[in-house]
């Protein structure tokens, strides 16, 4: 059996960056410590406060955050995938939302900056415009490793199912999604989304997500870790903690030969409009 | 509000077809006086057999249950979704798993092709080779009526996030996945995956299936009517039965207002391999 052992922090991040930091690496060395050897933090794990303090706690990548995070993953030797932060680029107006990904050497191995921006307006909460203040990114990014190749995502990409489709024919085997869904919807859509990406692609899914209120709505928590038969292997409690699981990924090739849906999908007949 | 009463029929069909057309023709008739005025008959509604029994048992469209449907659509005034029926085409060694709609005045108005054949080889189930006896469909068919657009789609096809994203993009609003789903698979994965397609796409997702053992395995049942938001509206119970829902199709709009993930798709990040 092929397994790793995968560790998904589950945070209450809030404005407070160094207190942000400094529990990121206490669960992420209770996860080290109870053998995980891949770990992810949440969406915006170092800082989630008010729209006017986002361009002054942005980063350049590298920058102070991402610096600690390949010292923490050289430290504990360990895969790290960083959740997300706000990137600031030199001479752009907006941030992107991205994700990076750590060898255990501390090397900066991916990144991902998030395609789908969060604009939406649900009824009994406050309307959100992420693109007002964000720029997209335009690749679907897949990181082979030696521990299986890791497909990247964040959040609201979870809507589209093109982005996991896309994921799985890169090959894509460990799909993350870090997330600060909202309690609103997520209370209803997080779980059959999540399951669905997993049955549909024949992969592992792993959402680390933030819990807790802030500024603009409360988050729905429930991190999960989802087999490429859509199985919950674990689910978090509501409270920071780190989730752990066991991920044979033998198991992605098993199914596949007994459903092989991937194979016998037909692009010939998909004529998107 | 704009609200169509919907009928779904859940069938234990086997290989005697008068016996289905007459419960078929029950079930339906229990329906309508209920008030529904678009009903659904689930996949192969009129024949479950041997694979040898399939040939004779196939029909030309139009054809005697074609015939019969148009009939009871006519009778009581309903639009009627025919499930599906072994298709036979002059000319043509295979068979095609087709659906075909009526309207009220007995008219065919859409016909529909499976797509995606079902060849799986499930463990502690047998295999199944759809395709060495059927030949597969490749249009993605809605079907625009005064009561909504209906979009087309067969069990298996349920699998594959492309046909149903490509459905909502030709505008469809009440889709059906009529089926014949089996036990082993749908009990982990027929809920999910279904109301993933309505969460995703914002429609309603209506899915007649299939009871009982059958000659190659025991169907999972549990027909279901899924809101554009992902809740369940109506599930049935074991057993033939007739499920009814209002289906108030305003709540489309409103959905894609507050979240607009049509809208928000980035078709130029999707670069399919």
């Amino acid at each position: 059996m092929k397994a790793i052992r995968v560790g998904l922090m589950q945070m209450d991040s809030q404005d407070q960056k160094e207190r942000n930091m400094r529990r990121a690496s206490e669960l992420l060395e209770e996860a080290v410590s109870r053998g995980a050897t891949l770990v992810g933090l949440p969406e915006y794990f170092n800082f989630i406060g008010e729209e006017n303090q986002e361009s002054e706690q942005a980063e350049t990548i590298p920058g102070p955050t991402t610096t600690q995070m390949a010292e923490w993953a050289r430290k504990h030797h360990i895969w790290l995938h960083g959740g997300s932060l706000l990137e600031r680029v030199d001479g752009r107006d907006k941030l992107f939302n991205t994700t990076v990904v750590f060898s255990p050497d501390g090397k900066i191995v991916s990144r991902y900056r998030k395609i789908h921006l969060f604009d939406v307006d649900v009824m009994g909460g406050p309307a959100v415009q992420e693109s007002t203040i964000r720029e997209p990114g335009d690749q679907i990014v897949v990181c082979p490793t030696p521990v299986g190749t890791i497909g990247l995502s964040i959040c609201y990409d979870l809507r589209f199912c093109e982005v996991y489709r896309i994921l799985a024919l890169k090959g894509a085997q460990v799909v993350f999604v870090p997330s600060m869904f909202a309690d609103l919807t997520g209370r209803d859509h997080w779980e059959p989304l999540l399951k669905a990406r997993a049955i549909e692609n024949q992969f592992f899914v792993l959402a680390p997500a933030q819990i807790g209120k802030k500024p603009l709505y409360s988050c729905y928590g429930h991190s999960i870790i989802v087999d490429p038969w859509g199985t919950v292997l674990a689910q978090a409690p509501d409270g920071e903690t780190s989730l752990l699981a066991d991920l044979d990924l033998e198991k992605i090739e098993v199914i596949r030969k007994q459903i092989p849906c991937l194979k016998n999908r037909r692009p010939s007949a998909y004529r998107w409009p």
